[in-house]
């Protein structure tokens, strides 16, 4: 399998650190896509993803796959004898998926939007509304409350089993640094499992 | 299994369509919920899911699970006798599931974003911010178009096998009338798609 990815950005990492617990990370070979530059607006680009985004991955018989679970997924799938990160009975895969989604609707997107729409980073190909990129950092700082008082008796986000979603909210919330979004000082359950994520060897990755 | 909804939304219906498909709708209770009188608010609901957003499905052993796709995830995982909607195959699971989230995000979130930030609906609960909204729309319109030219030569968005993703973008498509975003007359393969898909029995529930 090979990943085109932006090594800085938030989602490819996701991806490596999903890889890197299940002890696959040597199994993929890794290619950087530079988007400041548009290098994933090109047309050879656009034919692996329409949505123009990283990460993609190609797998061994040319197929295409985007979005981040979408290639989480193929990989827990693809390999069954390796640490399950999405779950293993109907209640825990759901809720896991749950939490994924929880992540990504109530903090990703929100980190993201606020990051596109006040930095003005990608304003050469998208319409920037800076006081709706605000009030998602407001969204995005409630999400890191809930996150605390969620964690305040848990080892992790689904309790005593480490999952995907420690990935993706470890991730977004190393992420959201760029916008100025930081763990507060009262905040000892999140900055508690943030340095337990973060001694992880798939943190370094 | 119950499920707390609001029968005109568009993410309730799509778990109803997804349970009349494997022929487990009558196996549910569900239990309406007023969102626009702000019923999704009350401490009880917010017990339920803290993210306030309907459907949210109650377990037979008491677990609260909030999110479309997580409660269809849990269906599809824990009546395996049905009809595959998630994928068999690693690669086609996860397929599916770049579509699902290609539409989510890609489509229902701009047409709910617009509808939100445009009507107003939601006043006495978020901020509105009109220009990011009609901006989301012409996001919605091109996705449209990118899957009116990949349902040229297709039956279904997976090509010849129903999924959850046919589902999902046609819940969508419907639910996109609410920001008058409709299929173009000259958008023929969807307009064929969506009208086989609202011929199926799933359609009417």
């Amino acid at each position: 399998m090979k990943i085109y990815q932006t090594a800085t950005a938030p989602n490819p990492r996701r991806v490596r650190m999903f890889l890197a617990e299940k002890g696959l990370l040597d199994n993929v070979e890794f290619i950087e896509v530079d988007i400041a530059k548009g290098e994933n607006l090109t047309p050879e680009f656009v034919a692996m993803n329409p949505m123009k985004k990283v990460p993609v991955a190609v797998l061994d018989d040319g197929t295409s796959l985007a979005e981040t679970m979408a290639i989480c997924r193929y990989v827990e799938e693809a390999h069954p004898d390796t640490p399950k990160l999405l779950g293993e009975s109907p209640k825990q895969k759901a809720l896991i998926e749950q939490w994924l989604r929880w992540v990504d609707f109530y903090l990703m997107v929100p980190v993201g939007m606020c990051f596109q729409h006040t930095s003005g980073y990608f304003k050469d190909r998208m319409n920037c509304f800076p006081d709706y990129g605000q009030d998602c950092f407001s969204a995005a700082e409630k999400f890191l409350a809930f996150l605390n008082e969620h964690l305040k008796d848990k080892t992790y986000i689904m309790g005593d089993s480490f999952s995907a979603a420690d990935i993706n909210a470890f991730a977004t919330v190393g992420f959201a640094r760029v916008v100025k979004l930081r763990i507060g000082a009262d905040q000892v359950h999140l900055q508690a499992w943030f340095d337990r994520i973060n001694q992880r060897a798939s943190a370094k990755v």
